[in-house]
């Protein structure tokens, strides 16, 4: 495949425009890795970011013992280290091609000189990330709405029952971490909590919930009850 | 709350440092609209993002006959438009104030313009987009990994029945269309995909599927056993 065709198949640059794409196969440089073959190792300095073309790589931290702790493994399509890059860091981890392995290398300094003289790149790049995130966002609240209501009216009929069955409970943790917690993200934790509040099992004022109806958080708890 | 306190709490801002800011303070607008009011309408030339500070905003399409499709409803924090604004579109809906809302202007000219000064605030929010994106992709992941690898297994043996119940199938729609289908991402799609085939499940070879475990296939489909 040539660097540009591949170029429009990553989703990190969906929706340029052909010159654009042009350009970035211009900054870019085709690697080869053999199966076991490290890219970068934790602390050098960021000089560039990577595309899998082909192969697959695995990022990794050691830790002080040499124990390998695996974050992430990506394939085909998948940028690597941008956003250490991006943000002008040293490499945050290791590194190394799990199978032998085409990568495309974009050095950090001419990416930098394109976006200086091609602002709309960046805008573009903009764009299409802010549109990928809303449709993550969306289906994450679709996969998210099957349980987690469920799972918070469990949590909070236990904080209640932690404040010795109080119908108005504190939330320990802030909104971001509770989302966390129960396997969400803070958009659809709220969305969730102003459903409940619309259907009166509850209400709020900040992090302070006050149980308006028990029973119905308890059948939603149950899984007796949708949301 | 002030507009820079405001700011640092939008995750489309969110990693930038004090000075950048400051500047996005200094070119935003803090706007009022009532309930029911009009923010902009479908075609108006996209001068600026909006970022809802209070209130809730609805993006919404009117048919032919008038009749209204509600594509988003938008809450404290949450950036609306700035996809249109970034590529330089006309407002692809209308927008409205569901709720007195206060609103965060910002103008698309002074964005740019402040871009062109300092790029280091588009590759900053690159990053912190690419980021935020990667967790998503993450809980998706997790989230999809519960039922997905069931209905594809499903999906499969039934494309089996469909072309005379032979071990090698083909799919019909792109990898991206069956994320879509399914209910996930392609980024794991794919995983599931490689974890069948490593699960000797089936082997793929592109869009042709061989099915080389149907019992195990079928077993996934019932929840019998799990990926």
């Amino acid at each position: 495949m040539n660097i540009v065709d591949f170029l429009t198949t990553v989703p990190l640059f969906r929706g340029l425009n052909r010159e654009q794409y042009d350009h970035l196969a211009m900054i870019a440089t085709d690697q080869e890795y053999a199966k076991g073959q490290s890219i970068f190792a934790e602390g050098d300095p960021g000089e560039g970011f990577f595309m899998v073309m082909s192969g697959q790589v695995k990022i990794y931290k050691l830790s002080f013992e040499g124990k390998e702790q695996i974050l992430h493994i990506f394939g085909p399509g998948e940028p690597f280290a941008e956003a250490a890059v991006f943000i002008g860091s040293p490499y945050p981890a290791h590194a190394m091609a799990l199978a032998p392995s085409r990568v495309l290398f974009l050095p950090r300094r001419a990416f930098i000189e394109l976006i200086n003289r091609q602002p709309e790149l960046a805008l573009n790049m903009l764009a299409a990330l802010s549109l990928r995130l809303k449709k993550f966002a969306q289906l994450i609240e679709e996969l998210s709405l099957k349980e987690v209501p469920d799972r918070l009216a469990a949590h909070l009929l236990s904080l209640s029952d932690q404040q010795q069955g109080r119908d108005q409970v504190v939330l320990p943790v802030s909104k971001t971490q509770l989302a966390g917690l129960l396997g969400t993200i803070p958009e659809t934790l709220s969305r969730i909590f102003n459903k409940m509040a619309k259907a009166g099992m509850i209400s709020t004022d900040g992090p302070r919930i006050t149980i308006q109806d028990r029973e119905a958080l308890d059948q939603l708890a149950n899984g007796e009850r949708k949301l």
